[in-house]
């Protein structure tokens, strides 16, 4: 028990719930915001509770945004006839800092996996569809995770969309850039023979 | 920039003030506080608050606690003639978690630095000598880490403590318990060359 106080347990508890955090990573955390000046853990309460307060999702593509519709949904020269889907608003940002993506997001916050109770409702996939009819979408990218459960709802958007006359297709997987043979593993390196580009 | 909000921008700058948070751990972290429960998200930020305006610093040894004096200093089964001195509170914990210490602490908050300006009196190291001078202490285990820093302070409290009739000892530094020779450094095994005890 660290330092015998409910209030300290209380916050080592709260930064075990966030990801890659484990009990010492939370322990040392909380050490060193008790032990640091006043205003630095302050400020990092206060900086939780108002970046949640000013942050919702886009009412278009379900990104995390400060102004809805978001930034990239009201940016005139994206290109709105392409869609990308993924998973989380991390996806996007990822995509995003690579800057070579000039289309539209929408993001699943999820994926499917019936085990655990998620459907296509619970991904509010209508939405996607929705926009999809809307308009003018010509290609739809999956981009969900390399996992099972992200490969299982790319297929099932593939079936899905694929009643429609666009474009369905899912991001290249294979060994990463600045990587070799030796450090990818099966699955990846069948991936990367089986989606062989000619040269 | 993380969603172009402002909002989130500082938040990402406080997480990333906490040690071992890089900037991608804190965008993963915003991102999933962002992203999860609204519940989640508000109790680490009122967990924060509430710690922080509960902990104090024990009058004593200068350790964090909720009552003051702390739990340990007013513990009549510890021994109060040996203080162990620590930098941080986190180095009270670790020894409190091995179960086997049963004298008292003080803690330090920091090490003799004169390049940052941290001299003994930063350190409150009068507060030390005055417990030292007020009682009984027979004996300060000085457990400062095995930095230069600590070891400075190490050598300059055995001065200042050794005017005094009172037994000033080092924790011992040597190859750790279950490691091997092999993943050893050498001022490591150097110390556990001479630290030797005799079987």
């Amino acid at each position: 028990m660290l330092l015998d106080s409910p209030a300290v347990e209380r916050l080592v508890d709260a930064f075990r719930r966030l990801p890659g955090v484990g009990k010492r990573s939370a322990e040392r955390l909380v050490l060193h915001l008790l032990s640091a000046p006043e205003s630095e853990a302050r400020q990092l309460s206060e900086s939780i509770a108002t970046a949640r307060a000013r942050i919702t999702t886009c009412s278009q593509c379900r990104n995390l945004t400060e102004v809805n519709p978001c930034l990239i949904c009201t940016d005139d020269r994206r290109d709105g006839s392409i869609i990308c889907v993924v998973e989380q608003p991390a996806g996007a940002m990822a995509i995003e800092k690579g800057g070579m993506y000039r289309g539209r997001y929408h993001v699943l916050h999820g994926v499917l996996n019936p085990l655990e109770g998620v459907g296509p409702s619970e991904l509010a996939l209508e939405r996607l569809y929705a926009r999809v009819d809307a308009g003018d979408v010509a290609e739809v990218i999956v981009a969900t995770n390399a996992t099972a459960e992200g490969e299982a709802t790319a297929l099932y958007l593939s079936r899905q969309l694929g009643q429609r006359s666009i474009r369905v297709s899912r991001i290249a997987h294979g060994v990463p850039m600045g990587s070799g043979l030796e450090f990818s593993d099966e699955a990846t390196l069948s991936h990367a023979m089986e989606g062989r580009t000619l040269l």
